[in-house]
């Protein structure tokens, strides 16, 4: 039952978790790791973090935490797994059971017998194919090389303009990286209509995109690269684009990654569609003696229900440990995804879990959202500060489907990311939501806290008793519109309304909540009503009398002045401060 | 079926958000609150923050989150509700369907009729019956008058010297509050032989009592309060303990909550022995037109499957909005709570769910719990911090009892707290919290997170192959017994390690990890083997080394050096930093 001989192929974050687990469990497993590349074991998430300078060694992302380098050395001593580096696997023979590698410092090839074999092959960067793409200004930062001799070049102070192609997870923490500490002047192009097009929705997005241009970054969005070639200016490269010409002296390309199974392909195992090596819950393939996990292998989507190739380097993590259980003799399973991702973007955090409202109207989901704008913690406590989720749910069964949002404060916010997540595999209504029990005092939640504020509006609004109109559509519908028969009504106190009034005159009717009964008869009948307060609170409360009123057609603007100013909508000249 | 006259007893919490949500749905319901006392609708969790200073008018803590004051005045504008403020409920006449009321300024009294009647009473502090509880100078804290009393008694600088009577919450938060701002000397006495007795285990327990005490506040256990008197000397009070006399000049009594029943038991309604309201998940009393919420009722424990009387004003708020929609004709249910709780003391943050291990253990679960110390992000990432994460399971089941911790980062903490919290009413195993999802980025998480490594241990130590042992065990087996036939086997590198072989000598042995495979002649193979690393993770990779080369009865001294250190355990002169 238990296997002698084990070979791992991949040494990067899946490969060691099998091997160790393996011999902790199995101490007489014979277990060998054989990998490409020289560097092993390497934080591969952290490469951003390098090139800023918020890790200042490049060793530290190849540590334990206590301060030891993981080497060959290292596993051979303190693990009992023998790591053989700059060895390629060339093929797989498996009648025979013997894995061709080659040594490339030697050239020499030999044939490894395994007992089970482990792919830890993880992804590779997809590439443009476009011309110019082979200079050395053009790169990715994939892996721990790549990420050295960008940052030398940076040190070199060989880099004045960078462009990154890609708004993805990659695109974006770069665009810090380069431009936060070394003052870089970055530009990322991005061929989607939004930044982070894959988890993100697009309010959410719109919000991400103005702070990173607030901290200096040229975000150029639905443009594509189209060719780059070095030039004699003062920069070394122009970059075609759809749109124009970029000069830049450096080029990072983040498109995304794909699996890498071409040692799983030729050898006849099943692959996906895509490319990713599948497996069971046990984490076989469709031969029970080779094992394959991280990032070259497909999952289930536990929301969806459907198989999603989902590269992060804790699932390879979490995936390593049930390979090594499962090949000590144990029973462990990996059962799949909710998707959770979270991002450091300067001062903003970004995360979320499940799937974004466009993924879930494309999966069928007759989905809806509810964006709430509330305090991270009591709104008396010194530092609360706002945060801004948004819940995905669908109408006909009231399943939560995902959940999103950015705060400054990122450990508040993948705190409530992570809870949610936490349900999700139980498939959890807006009711279970309502009532999740976060841990309650002032310092660290607020009583009614934003969790549950966030699956109350969407219930309201699935109710049919809070009537959303996003930030884009109020947008879209009244200040581009200009139309007349518009009108946005006000809830806030006069101050703060005062600047709106001023600019947008009759269009812009300012009446608090708490007078709005007795002053009912301002608000007219024959307009568009958009209502609006500073979060969407108390013009939800607003929308409830104007239905008493009558007034039934009167909508709601999530999210409120908040979501509008975070977006870079709703900017005006000389206004006084908002922030009620 | 819709409620038409609902009378809403008690002001503070639950009321407030039943009498809102309820106007919201129907706004033709004709709502009226009574409550005895002037100030309402406050954030009675906030006293300690406004005692600090933290906040600095307690105005706030009765504010909307837009700075208005939620005043009788604004609930009647905004809200649609009527208040009665300084009015008593003095009986509920069930057949006449009326509440008798006694205006407590005038001395009036009245009927007032209802269709439905909602008891959201609260709780009051449990009394003292010694001698001298009655003097000004001893109080609780528990409502705003009282809070205001004792600040301006401090700031007019008649505090010097403060004891506090309970080492629970209240009296944790006050500590901090009375010596950490104002300066005041703090003696905190508690019965129990421990801090935050009912919601943290011992090893916990003493990691925030010794940071208490190097913030200055000291803690007297196992003590009890016997007379309180006041005297001519310089501070106005004497107290007499059973352990001898300690003087004062302010007392807070903070030895928990009871329900407030009174009305609910004399109109017949159902109560449980310790006097909190019987209610059904509609959260209907034995009387269906009488709803009851808040810190008055009893609730269903989620783990334990028994009602317990948990007093939260998060669960008021959640709760208030659940017989509001029932109120209106809805349907809506409140299942339990998972017991979650966070605090935060001087620059410590705790939080807990579920049950810790003496309460699992006394519900005769076959409970084991394991202590994991690990960086609350990425351990190469700048901000990183230590993280103590304890996590409580049934051997035989494999379920997920609860979880509690202790950290600086309060936010990081609770949002681990709050993720398993979520899992919990689904009866997780630990290979569900192995698998939960953290959303992965190194500014907010490690790759293998310490949520999912608390459940890997978990799983190991109920697997057998990690034998765990306690700090406090090895406390008294090893520190304070001296015994010749036990040895640590200190598997940090020779830096960490020296000062403690200095001091030890022979019963001291240091093997680093990476070496002890090579040096395992030199372990000694008749004594008690404590093995030890700085988190508990190095030593166990060495207690699986040391079953393979036959020492089979060594233990790992769970959370390592880094736990010893936190409870004021291990602390030799001259030591050299071990942060490793």
């Amino acid at each position: 039952m238990n296997a002698k001989r084990v070979v791992v192929i991949g040494a990067v974050a899946l490969g060691p978790k099998v091997a160790c687990r393996l011999k902790r469990l199995h101490p007489e497993s014979d277990v060998v790791m054989v990998d490409q590349d020289e560097y092993i074991s390497y934080g591969g998430c952290g490469i951003p973090y390098f090139i800023s300078g918020d890790v200042s060694d490049v060793k530290e992302l190849m540590s334990t935490s206590y301060h030891m380098e993981r080497t060959p050395r290292f596993f051979e001593d303190a693990k009992g797994v023998r790591v053989r580096t700059r060895t390629r696997a060339l093929s797989i023979d498996r009648k025979a059971k013997t894995v061709r590698v080659k040594d490339l410092r030697s050239g020499l090839e030999e044939d490894l017998p395994y007992d089970r074999l482990v792919l830890a092959t993880g992804s590779e960067p997809n590439r443009l194919s476009i011309p110019g793409v082979d200079l050395p200004e053009v790169i990715g930062v994939s892996n721990i090389a790549s990420a050295i001799a960008v940052k030398e070049r940076i040190a070199k102070g060989q880099v004045n303009k960078a462009l990154i192609i890609g708004a993805g997870a990659i695109g974006c923490e770069m665009a810090e990286a380069l431009s936060d500490l070394w003052g870089i002047e970055t530009t990322v192009v991005e061929i989607a209509d939004q930044v982070l097009p894959i988890v993100l929705d697009r309010g959410l997005a719109r919000m991400v995109q103005k702070h990173m241009e607030e901290k200096g970054v040229s975000i150029r969005l639905r443009e594509t690269v189209k060719a780059i070639r070095r030039n004699g200016g003062t920069s070394a490269l122009t970059v075609a684009t759809s749109q124009g010409e970029i000069e830049a002296d450096l080029v990072i390309a983040s498109i995304g990654v794909r699996p890498k199974s071409n040692l799983a392909r030729e050898a006849g195992l099943v692959t996906s569609p895509r490319g990713a090596v599948v497996v069971n819950r046990r984490l076989q393939t469709s031969d029970p003696d080779i094992y394959a996990g991280g990032d070259c292998i497909e999952v289930l989507h536990l929301v969806t229900g459907k198989p999603v190739f989902f590269p992060q380097g804790s699932l390879a993590n979490r995936q390593g440990r049930v390979i090594g259980t499962n090949l000590a003799g144990g029973f462990a399973t990996f059962n799949g995804v909710v998707g959770s991702f979270s991002i450091k973007i300067f001062d903003l955090a970004v995360a979320s879990t499940g799937i974004p409202l466009h993924t879930a109207l494309n999966e069928g989901f007759d989905a809806a959202r509810a964006l709430v704008v509330q305090a991270d913690r009591a709104h008396f406590y010194p530092t609360q500060d706002l945060m801004y989720l948004e819940v995905i749910a669908d109408r006909k069964t009231r399943r939560v489907l995902g959940a999103q949002g950015i705060a400054r404060n990122g450990d508040a916010l993948t705190g409530r990311i992570n809870a949610i997540a936490a349900m999700l595999p139980y498939r959890p209504l807006l009711e279970d939501l309502a009532n999740m029990e976060v841990a309650y005092s002032p310092p660290f939640a607020s009583a009614l806290d934003i969790v549950n504020a966030a699956a109350n509006t969407a219930e309201n609004i699935l109710d049919g008793i809070n009537r959303p109109v996003d930030p884009e559509e109020f947008e879209k519908c009244f200040l581009d519109a200009q139309a007349d028969d518009a009108v946005c009504l006000d809830v806030r106190g006069p101050a703060n309304a005062a600047p709106f009034v001023a600019y947008f005159g009759e269009r812009w009717l300012n009446v608090p909540q708490e007078t709005l009964k007795q002053r009912m008869a301002e608000v007219p009948r024959d307009k568009r009503l958009f209502v609006l307060c500073n979060s969407g609170a108390r013009s939800y409360e607003a929308l409830r009398q104007l239905e008493t009123a009558g007034l039934c057609e009167a909508v709601n603007v999530q999210g409120g002045v908040a979501a509008l100013k975070k977006s870079g909508l709703l900017e005006l000249d000389h206004e006084e401060d908002t922030t009620e």
